[in-house]
């Protein structure tokens, strides 16, 4: 498979990730209790009674989830040199057991790194919706990518 | 234990919490397995290879294991009522095996909803370092509380 580099990213290009992910019970407890340990991700009868009447997903595995489909979808086959942060991110919905997800992205901006010459700063935004199309999470992340190789 | 509120937060106020957390390269593996699948996050061969020179773990990992050393030491005993979202994460220094991090919060700000006033929004910065008090990641979060319900 092509390797895609930097020069490959132009603002505008927008994908949607052929991937699905469905949120399982047990995944969501099993996130929650090593990252996210609180009553209305992990224990079903604190969640019936807390203000989402039943159990949600962490954000942090809606984003989590958000990303692995992402690297399926389309990172996995880039030069990537991974991240220096995120610049926003907005949890919109509730997820819960059962909902399946799906992950859009579009190039915000792309621009040559200053300092490091083998590579650039691709700004993307991404759309998580569910299977009622509802937006569920939005998110601005940086990526760093290799540049093309000379003769590549 | 008594339950914080949106009104016992105060821009200012500092907490470091007494948590740690030690990345295992078992953890780190089956994170990136299931959120964050690039090489140098859950290949050992192909780590060291990369511009890593090794393991290093997902930085939504790191995000994860801030927010629960959070719960554990903060959000847990509050009324918390989830989060809108999050307004910057930045991944300052790799993380490797055996690395053990504590995390420090700051409130920056706090403010009552203006459309329901059950509860109030807490923006809070969180400072992860590791075991030689390098910073590995800062972070901008979003918290809603409830408030404190009257004669309490």
């Amino acid at each position: 498979m092509t390797t895609l580099y930097f020069e490959d990213f132009e603002p505008g290009d927008a994908h949607e990730f052929p991937g699905r992910y469905t949120f399982t019970r047990e995944a969501m407890i099993d996130f929650a209790r090593q990252y996210d340990p609180q009553p209305f991700h992990m224990d079903e009868a604190a969640a019936s009674r807390s203000i989402y009447g039943g159990l949600i997903a962490s954000g942090w595995q809606t984003v989590g989830v958000t990303f692995r489909l992402a690297v399926e979808g389309l990172i996995g086959r880039t030069a990537s040199m991974g991240s220096p942060g995120v610049e926003e991110v907005r949890w919109l919905r509730p997820v819960r057991p059962g909902d399946t997800v799906k992950v859009r992205a579009e190039v915000l901006d792309a621009r040559p790194s200053q300092s490091k010459p083998d590579r650039g700063l691709v700004r993307v935004r991404y759309e998580t919706s569910n299977q009622r199309d509802e937006l569920v999470l939005t998110m601005v992340g940086l990526g760093l990518f290799g540049r093309r190789p000379a003769g590549r």
